[in-house]
């Protein structure tokens, strides 16, 4: 289902994803040439040995790699100058696509979008693994060629991401859903704590440090993202405002059936979450362990959970510095957790569930 | 300041906390009696050693660990049929004292709250470590006696916890904001992916993972809680209402300012968060590394962390089933990253950030 790669792959904008996925196509061997306004990038990305510097010859596939403001107008700007199959790696594909629809050698693009990042941003923080394992939405419009589709289905899988393919509508509904929804409603919570008092926050669990760890994020990417998706998100908004309203009458008259399912219906929500990389989910559950606070017990830990021949899904720490214990989570398969409990219990760590 | 524990102590439901607190007072050679509706729990739980069987004799302090509907009844019982000081580890403080304003001896109730608990409940499931280092909530009302206050205090030390001592009503205000509102966002954001069509889901990162996490709380436990804490949280999601009208406003009428100023909002109510126990929050980062999908180099990499001598403030794991590769996600203080990355890439591991 393979067909070759179109070369050289030229990368515009060398920042985070446009350098990692120079670095990844260069463990295949792709001839890989960057661009960026910002010079300084460009030899930051090709001393990494991301790719080599552009100098205007002709290319196989062009990479739009820049902010979601300026996707569009690179993309009419690639079309235009190269015969090349053009894509990009923005997170959201309608808006764009609507500023291109009359564009010469539009059937020559088609949009895509790596589930990956990180909160760090720039050259330096570029991996050749940023894409290993991760969905590569490839997201072709009505008028994307055949081969231009194949090509970039062919990008995505040499950095090593799994290609889930989706129209650009269908593309944009899905993360609203699975990622700007869940962020703007996590920054209302974390809105929330930014004005309450120290000893009421002192009572902060690992519920609502979960609950708004994304709200940290970068608010002038978020402002670009949320406003270019803004009809599929404010969609999920006004659909979460009715059910917000139905709520907060079943909280005030104690209406115990109405809010039950409300809750029963969110149970649900977190079952249709795939497993990592679209496997199936697994039912799952932790064992903790009491671990001393020095680095060769969590070493020791490792060798011995090893030993018992039990998979580790997940890790989590609790430090406890007045004590100088870790509690220690491993997250196991639910059929795995016994077993795992007795091994480290007869290798003498203190352990429950 | 400790006073000592009146004893013997009297654990009234011998579920998961109860037991837990049972198994914890062992530890400081407390007196620890057991009772609870289900015999076969106290069975369990007498078996498991968190203490004896309850037979009617005399005791210090009871401790009240069943269900929120019950507590308000099971504190009068034990006012009643004891000279006891009285506690209890209910999540709302406020709704069961409205129910025992008139009751003689109420000087000798004092609330709590230890932020502890699990997935998972019953007996079998509890540890003597479950409140060691987390915060607990003693929440003295206007009459109760410096002598319960003390009792109760010092109740929650010798389980290892450390005491935040607020009144009923900022606990329930307090838990509101830091736990139950959190909860009932996240089963909105969850309730959306309900009907999601599967391939949608299929863009699913971590994000919404964590946002959604808590929304697989069980349904009916949830329904106490919000329930019997009905106010405050009305109150704040009435707040968030409103907020997501001005939301919902913004970006439909694409004003970034306003969308803006949402988002910062949300940044700086993540930063509000105290740091795990209490300490100041230190900024952390991420180092990644793909390590091979066998339990063996996991034992490796935290040996050769640990050699690094980096301190490990978190760990996530990330399992790519198709490659056999793991990406291992170490978070360390922002100052100690570049130390680390170069520590491990000197031992041959292939890190980024």
């Amino acid at each position: 289902m393979s067909s070759p790669l179109p070369q050289p792959v030229l990368v515009v904008g060398t920042g985070l994803v446009g350098t990692s996925l120079g670095l990844a196509l260069r463990r295949s061997g792709v001839e890989v040439l960057l661009t960026d306004r910002n010079p300084e990038h460009v030899r930051t990305a090709t001393g990494l040995g991301a790719g080599h510097r552009y100098a205007g010859e002709p290319v196989g596939l062009v990479v739009v790699a820049v902010p979601p403001d300026h996707i569009g107008p690179e993309i009419a700007r690639a079309l235009a100058e190269t015969s090349a199959v053009v894509t990009d790696v923005g997170s959201v594909k309608t808006a764009p696509l609507r500023t291109l629809e009359a564009a010469a050698g539009i059937e020559r693009y088609a949009g895509g979008h790596p589930m990956a990042g990180s909160e760090r941003s720039g050259p330096l923080a570029a991996t050749p693994t940023l894409f290993d394992g991760r969905p590569w939405a490839v997201t072709p419009h009505r008028t994307s060629s055949a081969a231009a589709t194949a090509a970039v289905e062919e990008l995505a899988r040499l950095a090593g991401a799994s290609v889930v393919r989706l129209s650009p509508e269908e593309h944009d509904e899905a993360v609203a859903r699975t990622s700007h929804l869940p962020h703007l409603l996590s920054v209302l919570v974390a809105g929330r704590l930014a004005d309450a008092p120290t000893d009421h926050l002192a009572l902060s669990g690992q519920g609502v440090r979960d609950v708004t760890r994304v709200a940290g994020g970068d608010p002038a990417l978020w402002q670009q993202i949320v406003t270019g998706n803004a009809a599929a998100v404010a969609g999920l908004l006004t659909q979460v405002r009715d059910q917000l309203d139905v709520l907060i009458d079943a909280v005030t008259t104690g209406d115990r059936g109405s809010l039950g399912e409300i809750l029963e219906r969110g149970v649900a929500g977190t079952r249709a979450i795939p497993g990592k990389h679209g496997g199936p989910s697994r039912p799952t559950v932790s064992v903790f362990v009491s671990v001393p606070d020095h680095p060769g017990e969590l070493a020791r830990l490792f060798a011995d959970a090893g030993a018992s021949d039990v998979n580790i899904e997940d890790v989590h720490i609790d430090h406890d510095p007045a004590r100088e214990t870790g509690l220690v989570e491993l997250v196991v398969e639910e059929s795995r957790a016994e077993h795992l409990h007795a091994a480290l219990g007869e290798r003498g760590w203190e352990t429950h569930r």
